[in-house]
């Protein structure tokens, strides 16, 4: 049951490696089918190579196993409570990916500083707070989830769909497991290049609303005039 | 029709993807027939892997499309603005290379410390005036090309293949499609040790006038002497 | 004899090359049978292309050599020392891998700067002191092993299985030779990530103990949860 | 004639290729027969790919044409001088490596920070002086081999086989074609490091000449015990 989920949530996980974002088993995808109430999610540890669709654990949002013989991935609460929270998406990714993780450790949101950014994340990528020990000690990973949303209350996650988790790294989503992964891929980018733009000039600004709305905008909703029709 | 430019165009903008230059469909490259007056370019959004010649948009002077089922490039009225100012080049290229769009988002030129990249450019490799919101908000595209155009008042062209559009990205040209290419990847590796340089001494300065006219003009105009004859 | 033993360095030493740890014969792995009181090491000088198991050397804990017609790697004495003192461990790992070995030259620990660190290392990654004369002029490879001795003193070896030596590059162990390279893997990869996290905050301290201890022992340890059981 | 220094110099160039040193025709490597009095040097402007031994260009130390229909390489005059002058060397490698690059753009020589960097260089790598208007207008390409020639009065080119040419790049060298391609591979290796050294800790100094003299005597000369008899 559920194969295209499976097959999807599978593939995605295996383009973490294509896209060099994950070494080991440092990554993973899930799926949601919303309208049956089922996610799909990367097995706990198995390397990328011996993924295969049957392999993906199938639970239902409140976390209880509904198939698969493996563990799912330790961050699982994590990706239940985006989906919880974020309606509109159907994908979750979470990597360590190098430069994106700088960010992260270095608790510090990456400024728009060019339209590469301004295509596809409406404005900074936002960093949440650290968590406190409390946040840690009990429940870490729903608690991991429950700090991004808290991040969000004044952010619409599909014109973000992306952000970092202090002294830890991204989480990514999108409308399916490809397009989170897909977002993994260029925060990547940006997260790289921004910090290619301080070295080069450390005092550099974020472009201004009228550029970001330009570029956010010819790509994404209703005036969208980038791309084939 | 034009087969021999569409399949040059074509090869061009593969050539990116090659040279690592772009992810996704972030670049594209077009090519002039300046006797009959016809452009080939990129179609807008389309994946390097699935090109072909006949996919190649073919349009006059003034954007009109002549051949072709899919839409253009969306920064195609910037490769006009060239084309129409810049007579002698055969080529363009639009790329969003790492090290290149570091200078361009921290809106810096990239001074010339080395001989690799006086081979190639005859001076500091311009960035262009930041855009105002009059400029962003209608005829963006096309204005991108103005700006361009505006910033080239006192240079030659066929001398300074390249421009870094402030808070955006590089163009690049060159007597042919291929050729804008080679710019755009010699760009890309000129940018990255132009911020190894003053990471090593952030003081350091451009090369000499002397230095300069004896690279550029060992390769280039009537006194080359670099390569076979 | 020892043909599983020898199998499993050779194996891991080649592994140095595909993890791109290594160029030309920059590197070394060894293993050890505790029970038989063997160790196997690559030959010094040759190139991982040709390595084969035959060509390991086997020694005996006080360096004689017991099977093999090729000179044991000139790191013999380093690992032998390691071998003496952590008894916990059954694989050794030197290599000079680019950033490991910068934060070696620079003569600075690693600190702790985020989750990917803390799920491998209980702490910042220690650096040993800087040989003095004496020890380097006479038997500088045993005293290379002493210097790393003398700085775990008050460190668990299989909570800390890395070290940077001062001037010089990163050793690495773990419980068989695959796991001392799988330690470089990660190393490398940690000390890219606290270098890029400098750039972006340079004033960016260490996580907390309390999300060090939960993401080091969610993977090691009694209490462990991640991976498969 | 010459049929093995022909295949020598041809491998050593197209290994330039392999280990990512050039980009285009952006290096070149020579060879010299001592006993013969001939040169062998890659042809100017020909891509890696196209490399055939019978493509090189043979010389005498005068730089007068032996064998060859192609014009030589346009470095010719500096490769010459360094023969001329470095009696033991037999092959000569100019690149514009992007690291060793990066120190010569800065004028700036590269400290000896650790162990790597003292396995193969006796020292800092040295930098020459800016070249003066008068040396760069006329005879350019000998005059960059007499600076090089001057920086290294007080050096032995066999301990030293590499410099950083100011403003340019690196030329490096050794006993043999192959020999000086390996001298280019690390010293891009050494400087990359160098460069994290210095991020990582800006006041770092090089190391003592105890263990610089245990290093590189531990696998050059008469008291070397690295490697296989």
């Amino acid at each position: 049951m559920h194969e295209e989920l499976k097959q999807a949530v599978c593939n995605a996980n295996i383009e973490l490696q294509t896209h060099k974002l994950v070494i080991y088993s440092w990554g993973n995808v899930s799926g949601i089918d919303r309208q049956a109430g089922v996610i799909a999610i990367k097995p706990s540890g198995v390397a990328y190579d011996e993924l295969t669709p049957d392999k993906m654990v199938l639970l239902d949002l409140d976390g209880k196993v509904i198939e698969g013989e493996l563990s799912p991935s330790s961050d699982t609460p994590t990706h239940l409570e985006l989906y919880q929270n974020f309606k509109a998406i159907g994908g979750v990714c979470h990597t360590h990916s190098s430069n994106a993780t700088m960010w992260a450790q270095a608790c510090r949101e990456i400024p728009c500083f060019g339209t590469t950014h301004a295509d596809y994340y409406y404005g900074a990528v936002p960093v949440t707070d650290v968590m406190i020990p409390a946040e840690i000690q009990s429940d870490y990973e729903l608690n991991t989830g429950k700090v991004i949303v808290r991040r969000f209350a004044q952010l619409n996650p599909l014109q973000m769909p992306a952000v970092l988790v202090a002294n830890h790294g991204p989480f990514t989503w999108g409308k399916t497991p490809a397009g989170s992964v897909e977002s993994a891929v260029v925060l990547e980018q940006v997260a790289a290049m921004a910090m290619g733009t301080l070295r080069v000039n450390d005092s550099q600004e974020g472009i201004s609303q009228v550029l970001l709305d330009k570029h956010y905008l010819r790509k994404h909703g209703d005036n969208a005039y980038y791309g084939q029709k």
